[in-house]
């Protein structure tokens, strides 16, 4: 299998995915009304944007580390193919947690059910970096132990929060909602410092002169 | 016509067509509910969740095959790329069977219906394999008669297996689902493993070093 | 602008133009009906699926049209790019008449509004065309006049079929419907024999070896 | 990050987001009806419609601008791609205001909203602007102080539009959608002549021979 079209392909699931959240911020029919009765309509909607904004960035986050996965494989071979294919099962799926989510913030079940989803991507990606560590044949040399250590401490940070956002939701949505919030900000300002990125910033230099 | 813009273009058919499958998941109206409400339609949507991750890897397997196919592919002309675009259609159409089939899992004309859309694609599969294989300028020379007859071997077992479901229905809606399920268990876990499969991974390592 | 990426941002929009135009076969709803019920259902959503694989065909034509007209450019300026973004507008617009010929085969409104659908892109695929052919900094070297004469009388015969179509409409609805897949059916069979697809071949195969 | 990965999934989302709104032109049910009702209906339509136009153009133009910024990155680093990933979640979000825009032309919020969105996306521009000349190790050495001063030039007539047509939607809307109308005009026919244009054309150029 070609590592560029699996890659195009993952890319093209992963916009989708991402760009189709919007169908979840649709307002009741808002024709012949006036402006007074369109702010209301607009202010009621403001949970279904901030679910809309916070699953983009989920998204964008697993988007992220895939494509740092991927740029460690040097071939892929049919089982981690379908590791792959499954993992995009579950990205184009968060559009459906991420409705629910929309429509109610505050319920436990909601917190379980979009916990739920990204932890077992997460999981998913954990397997995908354990299955290509394993396989000399498929790794990119770049792909040092030094490198993968570090690569599994970053990647453990996320399914450590969303465990114990499930756990404390039981407790109080608004903890959920922190730890949620924790693993976001983790992966967005703070694991571009880490040797893997470096790496990688090195190798796109040497591509470009 | 160009071989890598006809992929392009079939890969993107085939990420939007398993994306959308989500929004078959769809749950009533669900604001200002309670835990035991919200679960209750969680539990009642399992169904469109099933219908949801079977289809998925169903577009899964034949965008695999695709993938396959095309790499024995030199050059496309005219009837090749309309061949494909009449395969892309019915790729397009799965949503729609997915769709009924999350609604109403156990009806004897669902089954026919789902069933009769996968045996087109797969047939299609054919058709495209034929043309490729009496095409000699179109071919790559990696497409031996051994290897088209390995193809075929693992191409049959699709079409065969959606027959028996389809004929089975009558009997038990079950025995139909079961040699769906067979299907797919045979794509992901056992067509890896034919000749087609290595060859394919030796030119894809030749392409990195 | 580089062509590469005008290239793969129309095939996307093609690609997501094309799928979604099955979200256009949708049917009431479906839970908890027996076969009988179902079946009627299906039968009464026909003309939706009709609808669909026509639409679907009419845009792999202006696919492939695109993708050959744009095999002659080398590079994009702005103009050609804001031609370009205008007809994917209209693309883009496809599975509007689309949803409205799927409720309403035989109502001369829809076929009008159908056929004026494709009649302006085809004519801003005449444009294209024209811009190109009049700008030698932007042109291929193999778009010679002869070749563009080729690809003109191609071209004519679409506006001609969708302007007969809408005149007829007024007569019979079944006329307008012949014209119409009469453009099909001469643009998936006859109009790859020309010299322009000969020439196209040609060059693909320059690039394979 | 590769480059080249970060356009792709950015041309994905934006060509996603152009191509969803069409789905904001849906018309009450259709069938069973005859030519004045669904004239009418298509009359109704008609502000939609122009809502999915005016969106198209304007989306448009911000992938133009896109694709421009872009040609002047060498490499991406992380803080890059995440102010890439925010740009794309507002691209993704016009569907939105698209939505309300085509049902409440001419309400002050409704303005509000959408030149919001805009002037969001605007300030985004210029913020990877800003991070792009600010940091010698990612910009192309085409990206002199000149064309950087000629590209500002340019990307500042879209917000002063959008806050003019912001501020001028509490005395009439029609001058608000006079300025929203202006930006989109300059963009469109004007923007192209400048220095950085020229530019990017003999880059393509050198490109190709």
């Amino acid at each position: 299998m070609n590592k560029n079209r699996l890659e195009a392909f993952s890319d093209g699931v992963f916009a989708i995915a991402i760009t189709l959240l919007i169908l979840n911020v649709k307002v009741p029919d808002k024709q012949n009304i006036n402006n007074g009765q369109l702010n209301h309509i607009l202010i009621s909607a403001a949970p279904k944007l901030l679910s809309f904004g916070f699953s983009f960035l989920v998204i964008g986050v697993f988007w992220v580390a895939h494509h740092r996965i991927f740029s460690f494989v040097k071939v892929v071979n049919t089982p981690l193919l379908w590791l792959n294919i499954l993992y995009l099962m579950f990205i184009a799926l968060v559009p459906f947690p991420a409705s629910i989510l929309a429509d109610n913030f505050f319920l436990t079940s909601t917190i379980l059910l979009y916990t739920g989803t990204l932890f077992t991507i997460s999981m998913l990606n954990f397997s995908i970096l354990e299955y290509i560590i394993k396989n000399e044949t498929l790794k990119h040399e770049a792909l040092t132990k030094e490198v993968y250590r570090s690569v599994i401490k970053t990647a453990i940070i996320g399914p450590v929060c969303y465990v114990l956002a499930a756990v404390t939701c039981f407790i109080s949505v608004y903890i959920s909602l922190f730890f949620m919030t924790c693993a976001l900000i983790f992966y967005i300002f703070f694991s571009g410092n880490n040797i893997m990125s470096k790496i990688l910033i090195d190798v796109a230099k040497e591509d470009v002169g």
